[in-house]
């Protein structure tokens, strides 16, 4: 579907079509059927992105909570999200990885209140693993800022999947 | 459950237990966890419904387009949430009524890009269906304001089945 049929739908098409690009979200998606049109799949990336940044502190945090454990509890018992399981699965964690994981998102959890998210698509899992250990060790605003920056990665790649690329000239 | 025990909880939890006190919308429970503890019942339902007010317009627009129509498609397909299937089952419209609705209910979203949201626990037929002819002369900002005021009763009513009263001294 190209940027100009995206543009054509009416909300309920609109947030059916993208509900979950922000992760259990579809508020997201339907807040966002009110800026259109969209010049370019890139203005509705920014549309989206730009309203998750205006959001209260709380909103942010309310977002990260909507995430799913990663390799948790809806991993196990298969109530991940389409989306979601598709980004999981190529991080391929073997059983110890797995309980290694759990335990420093536990950790996370507890220090943060809401679930370490990362874009699993655009990291392998060494590199999963470096970098829940190391933003364990942020502050509470700074890993805030960090996890949303990760929430804004999946959104668009998720955008992408669901949306024509724009043709050159837009970009 | 009282407050004390709703201060208690874990944000998985508090969202699981309080999810659909705005319809389609877990991201503003899991938002307003970051506000606890609370003091009463009362100061919950106000940092849900202040977090609701603080939104910009779209946000509040995105609220309003994750509401089912009222004896609408979801009504007839089942696919209601369980909330509003039991305030909507109170109104009790006749086949006549339904259609009358629903031509009524088209004509409401043609003009302002969300669907008729009204606190059908505190409307009998009669007063849904001429509450829906006069907000159908609103202006567009008086009408998503209007809309927004019954999520609010909603949210409270749907706050105060989950959560025991408070005490005399706290209200």
């Amino acid at each position: 579907m190209d940027i100009t049929r995206i543009n054509s739908l009416s909300y309920e098409d609109f947030v059916h079509v993208l509900d979950n690009v922000v992760e259990n979200c579809p508020v997201i998606t339907a807040a966002v059927w009110s800026m259109r049109p969209f010049a370019s799949l890139a203005a509705l990336e920014a549309a989206v992105t730009d309203f998750i940044e205006a959001l209260p502190e709380q909103g942010k945090e309310g977002i990260l909570r909507c995430h799913p454990d990663l390799a948790g509890r809806d991993l196990r018992n298969g109530t991940l999200t389409r989306e979601s399981l598709e980004e999981q699965a190529g991080a391929g964690l073997d059983a110890a990885e797995l309980s290694h994981m759990a335990r420093l998102n536990g950790e996370y959890k507890e220090r943060f209140g809401f679930p370490f998210v990362i874009c699993a698509r655009m990291n392998d899992k060494e590199a999963i693993l470096r970098q829940l250990s190391r933003r364990l060790a942020h502050g509470c605003a700074e890993e805030r800022a960090s996890a949303i920056e990760e929430v804004k990665k999946i959104c668009r790649l998720r955008l992408r999947s669901l949306v024509l690329p724009d043709p050159p000239n837009k970009l």
